[in-house]
């Protein structure tokens, strides 16, 4: 694995630049991102472009012998551009225009921007896509960030409108797909619908989930767009993007099918403070990050794309959560070597110097404003030190023996209607693969029409759409699959599933309906040797009383978790205890022997090696876990924000 | 009572209404609603009429022997006249339109909408007018739901202005009405009046109060729009129309008196869910809804005109709601009891089978999608098993020796300007309501204006606007008048009711002055049993020491509750322990024996009948309460989701 | 000092102001304002003006003595103004109108409500400049109440526009200052920029900082308008403008700068129930307003102007709070009293007689509307009486020992990027401002920009912008500097401040970066005697582990206060035991020592006298405190709501 950074030579004068260089590669960096958010020095105003500058920084860069991946500018549109076209803004879903002024302000939809975008590119990608130093390209710069994936311009509605006639072929068979009959919503042809927004109440459930689809796809096209021009000019560069951390609003499986590599954007403290955890969680772990919040993100894009890495690494107090500490010293190490052992190509941190000036003056970088070397800094020299010290290269990422299964449209269905306030699907998902990671496991995270081949184990937390195919593959695969709560209780046309569904056959029961409570509701479950409880959901599961394949109940009698042959389901939203408990039954049943890890600390294995990483503030001692390790970095007695790894 | 059940034979397939039609009967249902949202399939385009479904539909139906009651689709105009007619649409307080996509999108003063209106009831009236089995005609569907009352269009301006301009008569009466020489806020003539909404601050409360009086005029003007060509068409059938539970924004008594029965939407889950209950409370009766809430509004609906009946009754879980449990087995059952109890001429569930398709896929019915039966299926024929049993056709609805005030206009009056942020109108007449009814006592509930002949005690737990005549009319019939905080402190004008009023008079004493208090804030008081205490609300009653008709003083020496003679007044927002021993105190005075009913216990005297209800989860035994009671439905131990009656 | 009072003599019958002019004098009140909001009654169409009224309302006072303040009545353009020019109002943030119906409703950028506040305001200044009796003069009223101070109008943005040409004179200069560099934001020309608002996420802040400036300055060139109309009228009159308390939105050291006198409305409990304090604290001094809200603001506003007022003072009850509880009775004469201690020229109550209409009608007056008094007459009378008792004529106020800075840029600063979800500027100061007042301190609170000349300690609990002569004119003024974290950390362009600067050169310190943290994390400290802790931000200080400047230290060994010779560094955000430590060793070392009065108790030095202040509701014995004083008001046993005085 190979440590970048990323650099902005436009906000820093010329005489630095070499300097820079030097330093880079002093602190073991071999990678360097410029050029997103430069359209501005590039083109100062239509059709003048100032190619100087950039040329000079990429030929200092080159000639420390930094590999440079380039990036279109496409994520700031200058002002010169708005104002000759202000169709190019996006819209919001009350009707107001997201204007000039900070980043992203544009419209997936606008044909105008398409064009300038496809424009900029091509110059971008003549000038460069055959430089030596230039190994690789990034399109755009993090997209559907502060919520840009979804437009309610007029030129969105046009094309939903294509995408729509495109998709059903005729009106006749959208309002079946709909159920426009329900409140007299039907539509005599494709030039009569509208965005589902302003609506007096909720718009119609279908209506929202392809109105995501579509908006998913425009960011895809988009994307495309860019690519098929870079590949024209750089056909030995790897075309990238970096996406986001808890982020669903496009499919990125279908981005990772259309890169050569999917890289992501780790903050793992900016994301702790500002996700759903608990207070007790955020002040315990306020210097580490959530143990599991990089390696899910690390599971999930590898599941997008084999080749994937980290473009823009945390080194140090963010600007942009609610609170912002500073991380514990080396953590900026430690992640990146938890990448290494995800099977990363790089990790790559953001940025290289802290900015003085405009929206993210106060965004850590690794050298402070006055180019002395900053915790980040220190921590980078530290992984790269360490990097050279452990040969990696002969390893690789073997599959898991457990696939977590999540999905994009999943995701988007619930949030559509959740049915019960509480319910959070990637707060589901993340509890079966943080107790899973407790458990010692390495984890693949894959799309529900992913190959199950291989895995022992494939757990759905939730899958509302299951494909038709997927209880077969895994059956042929020889994986034991475990389904949650509310799975296959939709169809693609967001409609309920009819009955019975191939879950209910496989497990003769009925599920005829479900029920969701307050977060204050606990209803206990005898499962497992910790208390165990149903809460925020359950379906209410009906089978004759001598079904053996209900393994637990509630104390009201409905079946909490049922299991039989291959196939397990989990009938409940799980606290804690039970999905422990769930877990250990399936694992067992998958011949899968497994740990109880301490709270602060996770490992993964590469290859032939084994990594573990303390998230926490106190010594961890590893012996009594993994006894006779055969250590290549230091040994057992694991300090705070401290790797170990043994063969 | 009958029980009865909402239909939409255009969500399936003609093949299956006959069999619909006899399972209904089957399960003890007689009535059917039908029609309403269905524009759309009636009327395809404009001026293209299909007449065939429906007629087949209602034929189907009738043949059965059920009654229909066939409802005006206008809650959903379809989209070919929205795009015809934009106008049609209301504008919400911030100036967008509120579009179509779901349902309700039309704007009260539109005038294209009323004329729309008419032709369709006039289309609908005319062909089905005087069919055998349609006895009764609702109109349009919950007036009002999803905050629709209140337009901020063009249209409802200049409704409003020629509103004022009738009511006021010249500029200088509503100048002189509003206070307009404050803040420079004058007319010159009605013409210059804009609506309230997109002031600086809060906009003058009587600008205000009378938008909302000519908003809620506008529902009426619109209703009966409808009910004058139905009548035309249908003069042997009844006009209704459904309204909702906790919902204020017209004024419901006058609606009353423009139908022929008043019919309301009874869901008690989801109202317990999302109203203002405490969490433990919220948690006790997740399954069967607060005891109170149906009761109160089948009295209140009686206050509102006579005949009255439940058109919508939660059969299972609901989609709307934050959290949607299932009811406890049998509810849907007790529910319908409890509305014979109230004197409901029909209880009708909502609704026949589950859609699997758009907004309320979530919604149960009494069938699933696959027309099995549900848990409301179950329970309908269960509350129509025991109507068949005990004969009900004997009994009538007598009046209670107790009526409740319940004003609309004082809810606005006190939304407009709370003056104290825990001040909640209608939660002050739900706690009066609540420990009366544990007290054992049938309650009416009714309008200021009503006749109060032949009641020993009329409870206004606050009354701002104190008609003239109020007092004077008590004292005619006899009642014990017990007026709550803020009583009488308001002219109609929205201004402060010039002193001495006739409460002062009466009772000799001052209210110079008011205070609100944060709602950690409690003044203890000296009276009853229990702890009592003041809180949210004072007013700062001043009167001679000697003055003996003050019961009871807050510790600070305030008074807090004054009685004399028929008059009794309390001067602050009550704790429980107050309230009871406030209503302890004017009961006896009135001679009104009380008893204390355990928590989830309910009685309804109904003629010569005792009805029972236990809204727990464990049983109860009446005997203690009710020695030697003649049973004629189950006995004194009784279980949950049971019901007994007795003579 | 004098009292006064706020009189609309046209809510009123003609027939009763000559007998509210007696009775103001026989309750010894001698200065009266009248006419702010009474546009519509002056000139109740365009040119057609009635002076009538006035004349006789201005005579009615004059005759019994009582000096008059006229206001212009531009708060409230009334609506046939409105009507012809719509481009008077305000636009929000999000792009609407902000419309006629309450006050408030105009643009300070307009420049036809410019030229039409000049219009109105030289009538009435021509009519009554000379008048015997209208000693002074209030431009409008309370600037920014209801956000007013911004407007994101076209007007606005054109005179944003001339703003930024006249500071920057360059486009170069701008974007050098702004960083547009950063995400493309580059401008050429001044005519292309925007105001800050509808951008995708967060403006340069920059850019919003200017337009802050921009937008109080603004407001400042709206007062000076109608002042030097006034001076022209009335050279012998004072000009005024009343301001409010915690309001910040623009610079009141500049408008003071440019009144004769400033006055301010003062409404202790009021801003005790909406403001930040804690449940308990609001509890506890529910009926007589933080002990330090009113002193923090009389102290504040004597540091914009020397010569300052109450001009509006609360009188009991109001009707803009959350809750709105009773004063004690006599608060609304310690309050006055509190006011002269500060050396207020006077204190007027707002208002005369309670309005029974329009918006106001739960506000208390000095009267009930029917014009019996109410307990603020009585306040106001008894507060009379003890005015006339003591002989305050011959003192004035001395220096304080302590200036508190207090900076309005620093407030806008932080508002934009606060960086911690916890940072609040106002309460920062506010707690340095309580605990120096505890313990027995009169402060100054001025401007970073104000001499320090002949101060003992200068207190800036956090100055962001040093300005670059501070630390040279403390030392030469023989002043003890003590900064807060945040102190220096930026430039006056908005970006990051070069380090070195001054307060690391000075300490032997190095502050590279910060740290925000959840409310719910405390760092222990040890110093002083009581638990002392960090919260919510900490700068990470750096620094030789000898440097004997290090007083305390945080548990993680980073540097929490530093003290060497005449500087004093506080790098974290205190809580309550660390800030009495630091400030207890700050005024140890400048030889300054301390009492800790009890929390209901204050004190304030006045010329020779001292005055004593009982906040709470039990009895305060001062001897023990202040032994041997010679009281020439009460004595040392001090009951609720009582001042005692003494030499």
């Amino acid at each position: 694995m190979k440590l970048g950074v990323c650099y902005y030579p436009e906000h820093w004068p010329e005489t630095i630049w070499a300097e820079d260089a030097r330093r880079m590669v002093d602190m073991g960096l071999s990678k360097v991102r410029i050029g997103e958010f430069a359209w501005s020095r590039i083109e100062p105003s239509r059709g003048e472009f100032d190619w100087g500058w950039l040329d000079k920084a990429v030929e200092t860069l080159a000639v420390q012998g930094l590999e440079i991946t380039m990036g279109t500018p496409t994520a700031t549109p200058p002002k010169w551009l708005i104002d000759a076209h202000p169709d190019i803004l996006a819209i919001d879903a009350a009707g107001a225009p997201r204007g000039f002024g900070s980043r992203r302000h544009y419209c997936f939809s606008s044909q105008t921007y398409l064009k300038e975008s496809r424009r900029i590119t091509e110059s971008l990608a003549a000038r460069y896509g055959t430089h030596r130093a230039i190994t690789s390209w990034q399109t755009d710069n993090e997209f559907g960030c502060h919520d840009t994936v979804e437009s309610y311009s007029e030129n969105a509605r046009l094309a939903f409108r294509l995408w729509l006639e495109d998709k059903y072929k005729t009106i006749d068979a959208l309002n079946t797909a709909w159920g426009t009959v329900f409140w007299s919503m039907e539509y005599r042809r494709f030039g009569e619908i509208d965005l589902p927004n302003q609506t007096v109440t909720e718009a119609n459930p279908a209506h929202r989930l392809d109105f995501q689809r579509f908006s998913s796809g425009q960011v895809i096209r988009y994307h495309k767009a860019q690519a098929e021009i870079i590949r024209r000019h750089a056909s030995k560069a790897d075309i990238t993007h970096n996406v986001m951390g808890h982020f669903n609003a496009f499919d990125h499986y279908i981005l990772g099918r259309n890169v050569d590599i999917l890289t992501w954007d780790s903050y793992p403290l900016g994301f702790l403070d500002q996700a759903w955890w608990k207070e007790a969680d955020k002040q315990r772990w306020m210097r580490s990050g959530h143990p599991d919040f990089a390696a899910f993100h690390h599971d999930l894009y590898r599941g997008c794309n084999q080749r994937w890495g980290v473009m823009e690494q945390q080194p140090g107090p963010v600007n942009w959560a609610p609170h912002n500490p500073a991380p514990r010293a080396g953590m900026a190490a430690l992640w990146a070597l938890e990448a290494a052992a995800h099977g990363a190509e790089y990790c790559s941190y953001f940025r290289w110097r802290q900015a003085p000036f405009a929206q993210e003056q106060n965004h850590a970088g690794l050298l402070y404003p006055n180019s002395e070397i900053a915790q980040g800094g220190v921590d980078a020299a530290a992984a790269g030190d360490i990097l050279s010290q452990i040969d990696l290269s002969q390893q690789t990422t073997h599959q898991a023996p457990i696939a977590l299964i999540y999905d994009y449209e999943s995701k988007w269905l619930f949030d559509i209607q959740p049915q019960g306030a509480a319910w959070h699907y990637e707060k589901l998902c993340f509890m079966f693969y943080t107790v899973l990671r407790r458990m010692g496991f390495n984890i693949d995270i894959i799309s529900p029409d992913a190959p199950l081949t291989g895995y022992k184990l494939v757990a759905a937390p939730s899958l509302p759409i299951l494909p038709e195919t997927f209880l077969n593959r895994a059956s042929k695969a020889g994986a034991h699959v475990l389904l949650g709560p509310r799975s296959q209780s939709k169809t693609r046309d967001y409609q309920l599933m009819p009955r019975p569904n191939s879950l209910e056959a496989v497990l003769n029961i009925t599920i005829p309906r479900s029920e969701s409570l307050r977060e204050s509701v606990k209803i206990p479950i005898n499962m497992g040797l910790s208390a165990a409880h149903a809460c925020i959901w359950r379906d209410l599961v009906e089978t004759a009383s001598d079904n053996t394949a209900v393994i637990a109940r509630c104390t009201d009698d409905y079946p909490a978790f049922i299991s039989q042959g291959g196939l397990s389901y989990l009938a409940v939203w799980p606290d804690k205890g039970l999905i422990k408990s769930v877990l250990t039954h399936v694992l067992n049943t998958c011949g899968l022997p497994q740990l109880w890890l301490p709270k602060d600390l996770r490992v993964r294995q590469f290859g032939g090696l084994k990594f573990a990483f303390n998230y926490g503030s106190k010594i961890i001692h590893l012996s009594q876990l993994y006894p006779g390790a055969d250590y290549i970095y230091r040994t057992d007695k694991l300090g705070p924000a401290n790797a170990a790894i043994w063969r």
